[in-house]
């Protein structure tokens, strides 16, 4: 039996930056380190090619009879600039107390690694375990997925012979408290590019006679929001999904801590969306971010220009039932109207991903026409949760989008069981990520006991 | 005597990039070039230490009756990025036509050229010239001159001696008619900062909850203009000149033609201070322009970060009478006073300058105590314009600065002679900088007969 920590160092050295180009060696080193794990516990490991990362599909077959549970994860990771902030190498793993760091420790390395192990475990012990069980370990989930939706659509008629999707890519707001996520936000990503002068000029000579594209672009960005924090894009709000009670009363029940969260931000006052506490806003209200912002003169001293071209990236998290395609043709044609005369602007396009939501068995809203062996598999994660970590689970909407959840959903009917093991100072896409050790231990435990339960039926 | 061509390319080559530290080389070469070519001109040259780049003081003595010109002159360039614009490389000068391109060639490398060389022709053809000259060629022109300052009230006396200032590194709107610049706009800059959040975020775990710096930052420059153009910042307008009527006049006599400077610009729609033209809006009127701006995430594809911090570099373009460190302060209130909740302000000063003004004899608004030699000089200057480019100057302030003029008014006393050399499409502070070499000739021919006047009293 290998040891899971060492197999996670050597996980987290491959630098699998899945949108950077000079990473290939990297993406290609993590996806066979996994394919090769896989194969060594007896899985039928196909590498299924992609047009640019290939997708790990191993299957542990068995009698038609047996439930069949999807296991997901991914082996790629978010870029790890800026590389200046962190405090160990980035891709090398470093342990500090009971916690390891480097990029993909907690997104999603450690948590793959967590499952691959109790999946090990549980086989070491019982290797007549009846219990089918596929993993489906993708390469480009941080670049939005672009593969996968091809890739279900080609093996929906294998995937459909499953009951339920299991994943750990989601969070817990503290060691003790573990999260069910119930639901998940969606994604509208593209980049404005704003074009003033056809070449750079001299600020002096020039100054005083056209509109400066980075003037325009900050006046385009500033109209997005009200100044109490609303998106101010008409229509941006339609069909947004009311929080149900039980919903508002599982985050009761987490009792965040508003001052604690605010010094975990470094911020002294919250900006949320008006009517939601920021417990609330973050999972149940969408957003509109700008995650980058350039150009003209960024260097060292100044250099008196008025550039050619700005651009600002743009990323909206979407809530159950805002649908992405929409939600982008609306804040470009709310951009393209606020822009000012003078500029043009253009848009670049990037991806996208559907919300999602279940609703676990016993809640006023559970749909009546739920898999049993899903609602068994939820009733053996509040079990197995219960018992590891000594109380039962929250079932929560968190902010983060997995977009690929309710692709399978939409392709194969599939709902899933989201076990969260990263923790908020796991700094996900970040510098300094890291992932906790301790969690890690009982995250195998508990998968161990509820693929134990769904395979005894 | 020497080809001022060959000898221009030499200077060229010299990567003099002032504000760049990885030029030290190039900037030690373009020094050493200048003050060896004077020296072989018969000038003592004094290589004046200074905290950053030494400034070259080159004399030529003579009888304390001869009248008494300085030159000056820069031989630092401003920064050649972006690289990928360039046609021709940046720091190898390449002709084309009758035009050199590279770094330097207008700003201020050919200009000084073609002043060094007439002062040497017309040595050689007189080497008796009742003349005194002094070249004044600093380092950091294209970084704000911050030692100047202290060499003038260092070199005050030996200074004071002088009658007027000569130089050439202002421009003209084409290759027919030259310009006497009788005004520059000063400067003041610097950069803000804003920060949010103590560390970039995860855009999904955590949006919805706080203020983005990018969007803080966007919502302050938006609100630095008045959608009509009018720089927005209580008081910034205080004291600005009222343009008299000669100055309108010989704009009006420029005939310069709007569509074609819409088409040179490549904008559709002009944006100036209300009630101006864009020439007169360039010349007459105050700007604040964003040079830069950075934030976040700007490589490829996407990252959903709520970035910790955001900057924007800002330059304001003053004329007469703004005083630069009070607008710097009045801009820098107003941002604060307009930044939201949430984020944090910074700012990190840059350099500023004073505008400038001199009224050519003959004017109705020329001082009572004009210099009787700076008077002559502006005859001079007339006459050998009109004798070789077959038109008389225009007299017009311009919208470029050259700080350290108004700097040598104020310690000295001393009123510069601009006679302008480069063109519109000279893209000064741009890719693909160049220089005529047509106008150079015949600024050398204009420089010899202004001094020689000069010298003949």
């Amino acid at each position: 039996m290998f040891d899971p920590v060492e197999k996670l160092k050597e996980f987290i050295r491959h630098q699998s930056v899945s949108t950077d180009s000079k990473c290939k060696a990297g993406m290609e080193g993590a996806q066979e380190f996994v394919s090769s794990l896989l194969g060594s516990l007896g899985f039928t490991v196909e590498v299924v090619k992609t047009d640019l990362h290939p997708i790990i599909f191993a299957q542990r077959g068995g009698d038609a009879a047996w439930p069949h549970v999807v296991i997901y994860g991914h082996y790629d990771v978010q870029p790890a600039d800026p590389l200046n902030l962190w405090k160990t190498p980035a891709f090398e793993p470093t342990i500090i107390g009971h916690r390891i760091y480097g990029r993909g420790a907690a997104d999603n390395k450690g948590p793959l690694m967590t499952n691959i192990t109790a999946v090990a475990r549980l086989l070491e012990e019982n290797p007549a375990l009846p219990l089918r069980i596929t993993f489906l370990v993708e390469g480009e989930e941080e670049m939005g997925s672009p593969s996968f939706e091809k890739f279900l659509v080609s093996h929906k008629d294998r995937l459909k012979t499953a009951d339920f999707v299991y994943l750990s890519d989601t969070g817990i707001p503290n060691e003790q408290q573990v999260v069910i996520t119930s639901g998940l936000r969606g994604l509208a990503l593209f980049d404005v590019h704003v074009t003033g002068p056809k070449g750079d000029l001299h600020s002096g000579l020039h100054g005083g006679v056209l509109r400066n594209p980075i003037q325009a672009l900050a006046e385009i960005l500033a109209t997005l929001h009200t100044p109490e924090g609303r998106v101010n894009v008409p229509g941006f709000y339609d069909g947004v999904l009311d929080v149900h009670p039980w919903e508002r009363e599982e985050l009761r029940k987490l009792g965040a801590d508003e001052a604690a969260y605010k010094k975990f931000l470094g911020i002294d006052t919250f900006y949320t969306t008006p009517g939601f506490s920021p417990f609330e806003s973050q999972r149940f209200q969408p957003t509109l971010e700008i995650n980058g912002i350039g150009g003209g003169y960024q260097g060292e001293g100044t250099k008196t220009v008025i550039p050619s071209k700005a651009f600002a990236k743009i990323s909206c998290r979407l809530v159950p039932n805002q649908e992405p395609a929409r939600i982008k043709r609306i804040v470009m044609e709310t951009i393209r109207a606020r822009t000012p005369s003078g500029v043009k602007v253009e848009f670049v396009d990037q991806h996208k991903g559907d919300p999602y939501i279940v609703v676990p068995p016993g809640r006023s809203n559970t749909p009546a026409n739920q898999s049993p062996v899903l609602a068994h598999a939820f009733r053996a994660t509040d079990a197995a949760v219960t018992a590891v970590w000594g109380r039962p689970p929250l079932y929560l909407r968190e902010g983060g989008s997995v977009p690929i959840i309710a692709d399978i959903k939409r392709v194969t009917g599939l709902d899933s069981v989201m076990f969260g093991l990263f923790l908020p100072e796991d700094n996900l896409h970040a510098p300094n990520e890291g992932f906790s050790l301790e969690i890690m231990k009982k995250g195998i435990e508990t998968t161990k006991r509820i693929l134990a339960a769904v395979a005894a039926g």
